[in-house]
């Protein structure tokens, strides 16, 4: 055993422990509690699991889970940046590239490098895991907003503009999962006047 | 799309959602909160992909941590059987069964079956993914106690042969973590009086 790796490792395993802490804008079930990074990563861990038939082009199933994982450890550091707060989106960058140095430094230098490489991968968004990666993360939430009968659009004022901005690589990764998310979760919830109509959807 | 295939999967996937709700009896960094079972499971899971260097024999990756983000969904019915619970330990199997029956069956039934396979195969415990499954559930939970000054062991009184015999698993997936484990959070643990030594530890 080496020693000096093994620490590193168990270091890293400590450190990210503190991912539970970092609170989304999400409601689970019974709206009575907001989801944080840690569960959000979970849920969509076992989604792609389930849903990755679904993928416009073929996945490495175990790449696309090990980079859902990991793409929020960064907010240890940086915090949890909504969606929709466009003053916290304009440093988001700098402080999420900082929080990757020192987190996946941590790690012995081969095992950081890799799971440097698969964050850097989801933020570039343009391989077959990193666009279906980003499909999970906006698809897992919207479901979770219409489980909730949209109190977080509700409480937030949200408007379907944003939604299809926040969304505009959601089909990226799965077409079939977009048209979906599109017809179940988000059109049900305008019609509710639980998301703001200031736009109109167009059909691809 | 076959419709009704799809809308199983996402009845699953909005059903899961409550295992963000099944308390732990683990607390977290800073001790102030306990652990839920979806956190445990992300937290293995980011725990197999760096440390299955350490498993004693050759593991499949994706299966470990398959089985490990899906072992502990029965609870969402059965709920949490604290590991020194002599009382609840009784009937756990008979409603851990009964959970899965139902959650795995709210699956189309190919993927069911998968996941209800990949379920019983950690509860046997035979596969060498089952084994080091159960050492990550044992080691995680460890780990983080020793993290928070054993603030659970010692808020319940627990004893070493209870900890040993909840790890009388622990070495069959790895020798190397069961021994890193002993060293770095079990024995300083006694050491401090936090964990009550009432039996020896014999080196295998």
């Amino acid at each position: 055993m080496d020693k000096e790796r093994i620490e590193k490792q168990f270091a890293f395993c400590r450190e990210i422990d503190k991912e539970k802490f970092i609170g989304r804008q999400t409601y689970l079930t019974g709206a009575k509690r907001k989801e944080n990074d840690a569960e959000h990563a979970w849920h969509m861990a076992i989604m792609t699991l389930l849903l990755s038939e679904y993928a416009n082009e073929k996945i490495d199933v175990l790449k696309t889970i090990s980079m859902l994982l990991i793409h929020d450890l960064v907010e240890i550091d940086a915090g949890d940046t909504f969606a929709y707060d466009e003053e916290a989106k304009k440093t988001q960058r700098e402080r999420e590239l900082m929080a990757a140095d020192r987190i996946f430094g941590l790690l012995p230098s081969d095992q950081g490098d890799k799971l440097r490489a698969l964050w850097d991968e989801f933020e570039e968004g343009t391989t077959p895991e990193a666009k279906f990666a980003h499909t999970m993360d906006n698809i897992q939430p919207t479901m979770l907003n219409a489980a909730t009968n949209g109190k977080s659009w509700k409480e937030k004022g949200v408007q379907l503009s944003q939604i299809l901005n926040r969304n505009s690589n959601t089909a990226d990764g799965s077409q079939t999962l977009w048209e979906y998310s599109l017809q179940h979760f988000i059109e049900p919830n305008i019609e509710k006047g639980n998301i703001i109509e200031d736009t109109e959807i167009k059909k691809v």
